[in-house]
Order: C-alpha cells, then structure tokens, then sequence
C-alpha cells in the first residue's frame, strides 16, 4: 500500500557513515533511504555574544539544501538575501534537539557549529539530519576529550527524530516525498536515547486529526526512533 | 503556586473586541490577560503568483510585535532586514491554522490576509493571535457573504489555540510570561470547534518529558480551548 | 466645504490617553479624529556609538504604520529589506522636534527611543504622532525624576505639531485624509509650547503658492497648536 | 563676518556648464562654490508601473555623492545596501521640485530620470542639484521637441532653490559647510521662475526661531533664487 | 620539493564518478585530490528575460562552498545576504567557460544551470568545478539528444581547467591549499578539448613575474589540461 | 579598419589631470578617450579589522559607475541593495594591482581607499581606473610623506593597464566600447613600470583562440603600458 512497498512500521534503509570530512572535528553521512544529509560539527573558541562570560558553551546548528537536491531545482537562498522560514523553522529545531542532550555549562565557553547539508532529499531530511547531526556533535565531543579539553559526561544522552504520518488513511512510519506530499497529517518527532521526548510536532494537511491518531503516530515513533539510537550506537562504538 | 494564583487548568481572563478598524474588512482586538493582539482581515481580489488560474482562494498571515510590547524594547525587524526564524516560524502556524476551517475552492480567486500585530506582550502571544485571528476572518467572510462574493460554507468550523507547560513539575494551562520563562516543557495545540486537532507543538526547554506528561498537557489544552470556542461563538453571534 | 463640516480652523477631536503600555517607561494613545497613534518611551543605559564618552544622552524616534491602518492594506516594510524614504522622513522629523526641548547633557549618557505605531491612519499621523511622543518622552524623563536618575530641567519646553493645507482655494487647519488627497498645497508645522518655531515643511502638490498663502497656514498653524500644547498640559499634569 | 567675507545677501560663485555628457539626452555641470554637481537627464520609453495605461509620464531624480566628495571619506551606500533616510529625503525633494513644473500629461508615457551625482560637496548640495536638475530636464525635453516626440509647454516654468540660515544670529544667503554645521536654522527654498513657492523646508538646529527670523530667510530667498533663475535663461538661451 | 612530493608537472590523483544524483539531468562528483566538488546540470524549459523570443538557449553557472569544506569554518553566505565576490567572479568563470563550447541556438529556448558545489576544498575548486562541470553538461545534453529535444552538435567540444603556479621559485602544476597558499604568483587556465584558450587568469601574489614565467606556466598548463580531457572523454564514453 | 580609425598599436588621447579633488589626500582625472574616470586616495588612519596589530597597512579600491556613464542608463547598484558581480571583480583587480607595487609594511598602521568612479564609459574603464589610481596613491603618499608620516621607499614602482583585443581577425591595442562589443577575445594586461606582469586576463568572448594570438595581444599591451607608465611619470614629475 505504500508507494515502497515497506511495512507502515518500516524504516527506510538508513546508513551512517562517520569521519568523511577531512577538517571537520566530527562528522558523518547519513542515508535515510534517498535523502542524504552530511553532517559537520565544528568547533570554535568563542561563544555568542550574549553567552559571553557565563561559562558556558553553546550548540547550535545550521541547515541547508543544495539547489538540485529536489527533483526541480530550487532557488539558493543566497540569492534572496536570507534563510526561508522553512529553513530557519529546521535549523532552529535541530539546535534545540542537540541541546537537549548537552551539558553546556561542562562544554566551556566554547561553541559548536552541526551543519547539516541536503545533498539529496527524499522526505524527512529534518529527521536524518538531526540523527546525523548527534553522530556528528559526538565526534567533536570525543575529539575534545581526547585533547583533554572536558572531561566525561558533556553528551548526557543520544537524540534523533522521525517523521510520522497518515497516509490513505493509515499511520505509516518515515514518510518519503511521495508519501509526505499526499499525507492527511504529518509529525516529527524528537526522542532521547532514554526514550524522552524532546519534540513533538504534528500538523494537520489537509482535516483535523483525533487524538487517537497522534497517539498512533507516537507509538510509530518511539518504535522507529528505537531502531534509529541502536543504530547510532553501533556507529559510534 | 502559579505565580498569577491560577488554578493549574485555569485560563487568564480573555476577551474579544470585535469591528476595530475603520478600515479593515474584519477585525477585533484580543487580549489573553496582559497579552494584547489586533487582528485585522484585509480581501484582496487576487492570489499569489503559484495559485493564479487554479480557482481556489488563499488565507494567510503575518505576525509582528511592535518593538515595546515586550518588557525590554526589541529592535524592529525592519531594520536588520527580514522577519527572523521565529516570526516566520509564528506566521506560518497561524496561516496553517486558518487554512484548516477554510474551505479555499469556494472562497474563489482571493486572498485573505490577517495581520496579528501584538500591542503587548505576556506570554502566549502565537494562541491569542490564532485565536482572535479567526474571529476577523469570520467577519472578512460575512462582510463577503453580505455582499455576495461568496455563499454559505466558505467558512467550515472554528478554530482556536492554547499553550499548555510543565511549571514547577504541574501540567498548567496558558502559559503567562512569568511561568513560560521558567517552563520545564511547553507545547502549542491548535483545535478546531469540534474538536479536531489542527496542530501539535511540545517542546522540553531543559529535560525531556514522558508521554504521560504530554497526555496531560492535552488533556489542559482540550478544556482551555473549548472555552475559547465557547467565547468565539458568543463574540460573533 | 470642508468633507468633515469643519470649520477652516478647527481641529479635529484630540484626545491623549496616558499610560497605556505595561511596558514602557512611559506612553500614550493619541487620537486625531480617526487617526490614532501609539507612542511608547523607552529608555535604554548606552547612547549610539558616534556619541560614547560625550557625557550626554540622545532621544530618537521611530515610525510605523500596521499594514492595515491605511484603507488598503500597505506590504509591511520588513518585508521589503528597509524603511521607505517617506517612513524615514517622518521619523527624522519626530527625533528632530524631540531634540529641540531636550537638554540633553542633561540627560546622561542615556538614550530614549519614541516609538511612533500608527494604528489606524486617517491623515496627519506625523503630527499626532509628534504631538504624542512628547507625552511619552515627558512620562518617561517623569520615571526618571522620580527614580533620581536625573534632576529638573531635562525637558525644556513642550512641542507640538499640525498640519495645515490649502484646499478648495482655502486655508484649512489638521488635514484629514480626504483633504489630505486633494489639497493644492499642504504643510507641517512643529512649534514649541512656548511659540517658537522648531520645523516648517511646506509642499505645493499641483501648482505653486503664495507668500501670502503660506502666511495664512502659518496663522492656522499658531492657533492649532496652541490647543494642542493646551491639551498636552491638561495630560500630564 | 561670514567664514567666506561674503555679504549676508550673497551667492557663493554659481556657473553652470551644459551639454557635459557624451552620452545623457541632458546635462549639466553646476558649481555653487565649491560644491560641485553633475545632473544628467536620462529618457525612457516607460512609465512606473502605477503609471501605466494613463497617457501621462513621469518626471523623477536620484540623488548620490561620491565617497570623496566630503572631507572625510564617506562609505557607498551599497555596501550598507540601501539609500540612507537623508539620500531619500533629498532625491524625493528634487523630483517634486522638477515635477512642478512638468506638464506631466503632456510628455506622454515617458519617463525622464535626473541623476544629481555630487562630484565634491561644500554645503548646499541639494539646492545646487535642483537648480542644475531643471537645466538638464530643459535640455532633454529641448531634445524631444527637436525629434518632434512632444510638442511645446512640456515645460511650463523654471525651478531654482537655495539654502538660507542663521549664522551668529544674522540671516545669511547660500550656507556653505562652514556656515552650515554652525548655523542655529538653516531653510531651503524651492521657487518657480515666476516667483511661486513650490517647497519650504526650515529647521531649527539648536534653538527654536520666531516667525520673524523666519521671514528675513525667505526674503534672502527670493533674491537668491531671482539671480539663480536668471543665470538658468542665460544658459539654455 | 612540493609539500605533496609530486613532480612539478604532476596533477593530482583526479576521479570523475558521473550520474551521483538521483533527479539531475546531468551530474558528477569530482575529486582533484582532497578537493571534492558535485555538479549537478539542471534542466528548465525558460531563458533569462533578456533572451527571451531570441531562440537561442543560455548556459549558466552557480558556486558555492559549504561551511566546513574550509580548514577553518566559513559563514555561510546566506547570513551575509548576498554571494562575495569570489564567489561571483568564480561563478562567472565557470558559466563562460561552458558557454564557449556550447551552440547556444541549437539549446533551443532552454536554460541549464549547472551548480558546482564544493563539498571539501583543497585548492583548486574552480577548476575542478569547471572540468566536473563540462561532464554534467554533457549528460544533460545526453539526456536531452535520448528525448528529441536536441539534434546533436550542441556540444561542440570538451572543456576542462587547472591552475598553475610560481612555488619557491618553480613552475608547478595543479596547486593544492599548501602551495597556493605561499605561490609567488598563480594562474588559472581554462582550454578546450581541441588546445583552443578559452581563459587565462594570473596575478601575482607578491612580486611581478616574467613574461618567461607566464609561459612557463602556460605550458604546464596545457600538459595538464591534456590529461584531464582524456580522463573527460572515458568518463562519459 | 578600427571605427575609430586608429592604427591597431595606437592608444586612444590619454590625459591624466592631478589634484582634483578639494578634499582627497590624492586625486586625479584621467581620460582614455571618451573614458573619464575619477580616481581619489583617502588616507584613514586604521586598519580593517583582519589586519589589526600587525604593523602593516592596507591598500583597497572601489569601483562605480554613475548611471548615465553608459548610452543607456544603468539602474545604481545601491537600488539592488549590493555591487554586481562585475563590479566587485573590477574592485578587486584594481586593489591587487595597486597592492602589489605597495610597500604594505612601509605604510604603517593605515589604510588608503582608492575610489574610481566612472564618469563617462567608452569601453576600458577598468584599465583607465587601474592607472589613475596609481597617480592618486602615489599623490596621497607624497602628502604623507611632506607630513613625514612615511619614510621613502612606500611606493615600490609605478603600475598601469590596457586592454587589448581580437578584432575582425586582428589583434588591437585599446578597445573601445564599439570594438569591446564586437571582439573575438579580449584581455586586459596590468604591469608595472619594470615590466613586470601583475595581471593577465583574457577571455574568448566567441571562439577559443590559440596561444600565438595571445602572445600578439601581450605584445601590444607592453606597447601601450610603456607609454602610459611615460605619462604617469610626466604627471607626478
């Protein structure tokens, strides 16, 4: 029933591979099925202004799409001056999403920078890129560590998301582009390690959902984010 | 325990000014406590470019916060030169909200755009916007019918929003400035009157919450919000 | 022969509402007859950079319409990247008229910022925004004095604004939009309380006027805003 | 008594040289002393978008100074990316100057644009641009006529302005930048070749003036603008 | 004597991998060495307006570089609200280079845009873009000439670019970051499969240099620019 | 055979008047036919920010055209809101040149801004500006010099540039703008008055050109720069 044939509690293939960068302090390339996301964390010795003398580090994150990552071309944002508000509304959550699981304060006054990159898109390029972005943040974190910049336990958790959705009147797990533009509803969902939820956000395309049906898609979600944190784990042994 | 004495299921006292505006085609002032928004419907016999030709109406918004609305003056976003993330991230959910309640074939080749400017800010500025938003779009649409632009039906339900939070460990109804500052987890529902869900938005602000704490903060919005409706409907009556 | 039935030397209703923003450090609502505009103060520990270590404070002010308050809806401006040259104009003006009553040495290495938010628009919103700032800015140095921030003498005198216009062949005083729209000539004057004169503009919009003419919009000029210096006093006293 | 030994009464030398561009259907060279302006008159086949389809054309003026023409260096205003308050100030000023005078019906839908670029500034440079301005618009228009794309009256007067101040107290004509960053009001006046005001812009710098001081400038003024227009005919006769 | 211990005359170890992605009509992923760039040839049926009715199509180019593909993080260009100069001269480059081997009437009225987007950088990015990007345009082409959209002879040669450069005193070929950074002097050259110049840039970096030199560097370059066509040519055999 | 009957080795009239400029530290006119462009060197007594501390100076240029410099007008730069590509690249080519001919570390703590800005265009505007600004740096450096701001030996050589070009199948010294619209390839040589080479830029507008044409047009822009660097020196003697 659905266009790829998968099971509606079925994952795409999803594949992480980590340190392809060769100046990035920690880095990977995530596959969820046709999207693809590189993820680069960087890091600085200086902290936002308004952070300045708080002792305390920062995490952040920034988003992006390449021109002819869709199937039509799209526009580089560069040439209209500023990030859309689908770009900032993702960069923002993924900033969030990482921040849940850091300690900032034992980070120092230092900052990171998890870009994360659409060099292909599929449907649900937020949810790979902010599981790849954590496998990316863990590696600077290691990087640190090994210069003996922190100590343990700045990472306090793992963090990655999925996306969720109603599709012919089904609730379907990780939704692709064919599946996402023909939705009745669609939500992200943020979960830790520890199966914490960070962020929920569901929206209604075309009518209202019941909570029954989010509570559906919930359930889809701790089972897909599940297979998603074993799968972090595994990469970063 | 809250810090206005709220009862925890308790929404700060609302109301609604309708027929604001000499000029607009519908409007009220909306206040949620000492949260003030004017929202103003503005027809326009025409739609955006990618819609041109397709026989359907558009709805949309823009949100702005006049620059002392909020305790310490904030810069006006005109002069660094676009809406930032999170004023873009605010116009798109209430022009989502809206769009759900409005049936778009039928409301023919226009656009209706209502502004929510905040006159003064205390907290849950985006639910008092969705909120007194369609209740100027309501009479947009009855000024339409009155002249018999469009016929019945155009406007399919109500729609209405509140945010719910994690406060000193209590699930509490309409976060006011004080309490959201120092929330644990806030979330933004979107409902319309009968009571479907139109948009779900929780965030943990410093440790992930259960799902059981996210049944509650539901199950708060779920009364909050019918109050709302109830108000809505008496206001346009 | 006036649209409103005025006679040529009569204002329009005015009124001030004091106090009306949480917020602000102080604040009102003006009306000139459907013209209403919101003024807030807001007082801020920094002065501009050009004016560091010159032991003296600075009063600026800012301009703006809501999309709505015009009888079509205006684009906002954040949306086009700047302000317009006429929005610029205007609040070059409002900051100049301020400056002349202030003794700002006096001030402190301080500045003030007057917001000027046109809520609804019906002609002569400079003006009434001029005439409002003043109550703001005066509530404001008032904070101050009463916090023992600074001592007498700060604000020097009151200043006010109108408009006057030759329409129809005459002179008229506080152009409303619809004479606004089909005067020959029109012009802006800004006095002090005590009779000075601080800014003259005076435009010809079809053909060129005379000495003569100008003189009589002078005289109306005098006359209009020796009430409004009247109601200003009546205000904060 | 005054930094250049002139008279109260007395312009600064004014030439004007015409027919200075390879390239403009018109332009001029006008040095009021040391200030220095280029004004070229470039036609168009096209009126403004708002314009279109009303048998009329449109008279308009851009205004710039190169980034040496003060004595220190001035940043382009591209690389802050938009004109600033006073370049529009200045620009709108000049074409409601040069549009009083324009029978606008009768150029057809054309537009004419008037670029005044300050080549090196001592004060002055917007009067010296409008009365510049008006010879390049006259030799442009000159041009249609000989092309027989209009017929006579396009231009139905002459158009001149000067600056006006006081200075230690006196009332001076034609202010250069040593009287200009000293002077307690300085007014520029707009007039037509027949003597009809078509702008009168004054502003006290420092304290307010009475309405006296107010009408010693404007009989400056008149004689300054009388000299200036006369030295127009000369030019173009 | 290179940092690298190439022979002078040496390129890097160049690999051309074609069709990378999954909707371009045309694309590769380059590597000179540690420099990776992806392009990507994107089809649409539109010219520029200012070719339109002109039946000739338009090849045009974009660069850019994600933030870490620096040893150091670079902001992204989008946040500084327009591409800097570099990027604008390299985009400009590259455009005119692949417009050189292209019989533009013969595209039709059709644009394609190929962009060139540094993944990691090493030196030498615009001339892998370039030579990446003639096979991108290639397989779009292809893709076309399958469809009937074309005849053959769009394409009328190969085209491909390496720099060179003056390093401690010897004429080098194909210059990574090490070198480039500490060149006397450096050049790029842009040749087409048949030895014609299409593009010589070189500046000095700090001392003027030869005649002699310039040929020098002008021979390396054809060497160089000789292999990369043959590498070209199986690429796409 | 050249439109403008020159024998192909033969420079358009150049004339280079000094000391232009009432403000500047150095200035001149320069004239290469029909191309005039004002170049002026500002003297700033800092450093850009990237540069801070290591007791050397800075040499940088700015480039602009006035609207009407062109036959027909082109819109200002500054009405959309950043300098073109063309532009920008213009600017940094001159800043090299001029850099590479300047003792940085000489210069102390400093900064000059050569501003060329483009009166009227006929084709080689950029090479005009190249050895005007030459004459305005080295004017600006004398007057630092008779301050004894600097020592000897600032200014290490003279530096000048030409274009030269493929014309009707014949290599020409100079283009003008009919020639430059109309040419097979162009280049544009800068060189010092040593002869050495700072810049080399050819481009094949049409069809690739072979490197004995290239070495034809390096013949003559050697010519031509011998006469100019001869002028410059006659100039400042």
């Amino acid at each position: 029933m659905r266009p790829s044939k998968r099971q509606p509690d079925e994952l795409r293939r999803v594949s992480i591979e980590r340190a392809v960068s060769l100046h990035a302090e920690g880095s990977c390339f995530i596959k969820f099925g046709n999207t693809h996301v590189l993820c680069t964390a960087s890091l600085e010795e200086r902290v936002p202004p308004w952070l300045k003398g708080q002792q305390r580090g920062w995490v952040t994150a920034e988003y992006a799409m390449l021109p002819r990552a869709t199937s039509e071309r799209t526009r580089r944002e560069v040439t209209r001056g500023s990030p859309s508000g689908r770009t900032q509304e993702i960069q923002r959550l993924i900033g969030r999403a990482l921040r849940a699981v850091v300690d900032l304060p034992k980070l120092g006054e230092r900052q990171i920078t998890v870009d994360c990159d659409v060099i292909q898109a599929d449907g649900g390029t937020r949810t790979a890129a902010i599981t790849g972005a954590w496998v990316a943040l863990h590696d600077c974190i290691q990087w640190m560590r090994l210069r003996e910049m922190v100590k343990d336990g700045v990472l306090r958790d793992q963090v990655a998301a999925i996306s969720c959705g109603l599709y012919n009147g089904h609730a379907v797990l990780d939704l692709d582009y064919a599946e996402d533009s023909n939705a009745d509803a669609d939500a992200n969902f943020v979960m830790t390690g520890s199966g914490g939820l960070v962020e929920v956000q569901g929206t209604a395309e075309t009518v209202p959902f019941s909570q029954d049906s989010f509570d559906n898609l919930m359930a889809l979600a701790k089972k897909g984010i599940g297979e998603l944190v074993q799968l972090q784990k595994l990469t970063v042994a």
